[in-house]
């Protein structure tokens, strides 16, 4: 198992956007498919759309870790170079970022990083293991800690990331690229652990045990990974989503009192950039209305739960992302379709659905069922 | 990180039986430490008592791994004997279910095994590898290998488990003692993965594509773990417990269609011997009410959702049990007693309810914290 399939959140994506139905100035058409009749003045992405709850001529549709290690043509570039170098060099990232929308005609990129890079860039020793995920050579557990090895990031720590975005913006045209970067709670629990855990004991017990250290912690990563979306959007990023990987390993009401809090001060610290603001993390069924109400526009959706018990949680004033099973795509392609077209079919009921995976794309998917995945998603008929 | 971590389904327990209230032949009373009034007639354990939905006189408890690695006396006993080996001596298995029993106080043992017991049994080429788990030499991918490795298991191939059944009622008296088994699909993983799995990807690949090799396999582990139950119900068992640790991996669609037949056909197996069968499995929220409906008369409910929530899904029909994060046992006391206090408030409403961790006990756990959450669970009143 190689560091990316360790790491639950360094997606990597993009998308040729379709025919929108909106006048908006942040995205234009482009080549539709099939069937692509669609009244409306068509200026806007099927993806900023839907995120926004406008009407759409057909759902659009990305795969977190779009890109990576299920591409021949990533595994091929990336040969020879580890993973943190790849994200500090624009043109591996701009390259890396383009593959999949070449390939699929997705509806978004995803920014190829990953959610620790803004630690790298201010220095906490730490680097991504092969096999094992990042690990980090100091663990951090004190407020000391917390002075000494985390300090603000600012927009000259990470040049590499205003270029790439700003590569790929040009090279993307109209389709829309997302930046992200990790939430709090799971760059804390990287931190405290010192690398990936399955319990994240050390983490819950800093957590109930030492609120001083707990609160400058988060504190810190909540600025950092605020500055981390900042700096892409500015770049060109028209969404972002914020990973909170491991928050489905709390109970509603820990994530409520230690967790929430610091996500919704990501989310609140972009929300005058005007971009959709998607927010996701793994068997995070119970949380899913909290985690709306911590500032998403759209819920990011495990497939663990239905999409119509998500809709119930997540309420009509926001819209979805979700939410196939990533190891559907290794079934016959008429189970594929079958359960592709029921997550469709609930999706109608949302505000807004974008039709991803209910996690990131696996190692060993085939790319062709992915490219069938992302045909039969644009064929259906959303009137 | 030792084999005993990687497996979620090898428990091992007992509790000292308080007063019950029924009349009940299965059980009878013993000490009981405090405000001990209780009127009835006061012959079942307060354990079986909420398993049935019959009233009790307190809300009983035992842990899921209350014996194991978080206990120095295991360690000790265990030096230099592997884990399987361990499970076919029957003073060890013994001796080990005993030990959370003598330390604190719980009201249920849970027999020292591990769900892959029956399976070596039938010599099934596998091991428990310590910091990996379960290992099979062959996995197990089409009906020809079903028929080659995973014949039928009988009592006769597991003389070690009856003899330590026996021994655990004598020295047990009138403490309930809890059989286990795995449950078809968690058995599956391991066999057609070769091993733990993160994805369960090949798993469900077969799951998708070869219903003849899904049918095969899954109903001959069903009978498998069906015979394994019999056997220690009949050498004294007082209730079983099946496990289907990575049910939480399926939506409920998938479990529904392809898994949840199976865990009924081994739960209506033994539906003749009148114990109770308690079915549990991690992140299982979503699949609740279907898996109290596939037999259950307890279901366990993970830590992931409220207790409250787990009733409305699981109804008033079954009992439950659950559902403490295990990490709430490195919070400050206070902090911990007020989240049992939580659950064991949210437990009132149900038809009966087994106070329990949401998973298993974690290595790291401080067996002294442990003693101070029986004694809080214990000290609830519950009229």
């Amino acid at each position: 198992m190689s560091a990316a399939e360790k790491k639950d959140e360094a997606p990597t994506t993009s998308g040729t956007p379709k025919d929108g139905t909106k006048d908006d100035t942040k995205g234009t058409s482009k080549d539709r498919p099939k069937d692509a009749p669609k009244g409306g003045s068509a200026t806007t992405s099927a993806f900023l759309a839907a995120c926004r709850g406008e009407k759409v001529d057909h759902v659009p549709v990305w795969f977190m870790r779009q890109a990576g290690r299920s591409l021949p043509e990533y595994r091929k570039l990336r040969e020879g170079v580890p993973m943190l170098e790849s994200c500090t060099r624009p043109e591996m990232v701009v390259e890396i970022t383009m593959q999949p929308v070449r390939r699929y005609g997705v509806d978004a990129a995803i920014f190829y990083s990953d959610i620790v890079v803004p630690l790298k860039a201010i220095g906490v020793d730490l680097d991504i293991v092969p096999g094992t995920g990042p690990v980090v050579a100091k663990p951090i557990r004190t407020v000391k800690d917390v002075e000494q090895q985390l300090r603000e990031l600012t927009p000259a720590d990470v040049p590499y990331v205003t270029e790439s975005v700003r590569g790929l913006v040009s090279e993307l045209g109209t389709t829309p690229l997302i930046g992200f970067a990790g939430a709090p709670f799971t760059l804390a629990s990287y931190l405290i652990e010192g690398g990936p855990s399955r319990d994240h004991r050390l983490t819950k017990e800093l957590m109930y045990r030492d609120p001083a250290t707990w609160d400058a912690l988060l504190g810190r990563l909540a600025t950092i990974a605020a500055t981390f979306l900042r700096v892409q959007v500015q770049a060109g990023a028209k969404a972002v989503q914020l990973f909170d990987s491991w928050a489905g390993s709390l109970s509603r009401e820990d994530y409520v009192k230690y967790v929430k809090p610091y996500a919704k001060r990501v989310l609140d610290a972009v929300a005058d950039l005007d971009v959709p603001r998607i927010h996701f993390g793994v068997g995070t069924g119970e949380l899913l209305g909290e985690m709306g109400d911590a500032g998403a526009d759209v819920v990011g959706v495990d497939w663990r739960v239905s999409l119509s018990d998500a809709l119930a949680r997540v309420g009509s004033g926001r819209s979805v992302q979700g939410n196939l099973d990533p190891t559907v795509l290794f079934a016959p392609d008429e189970v594929m379709r079958a359960k592709a077209t029921a997550v469709l079919d609930a999706g109608r009921s949302a505000r807004g659905h974008v039709f991803n995976l209910g996690h990131g794309v696996l190692p060993a998917t085939d790319p062709d069922a992915l490219k069938r995945l992302v045909d039969h998603v644009h064929a259906y008929e959303v009137r």
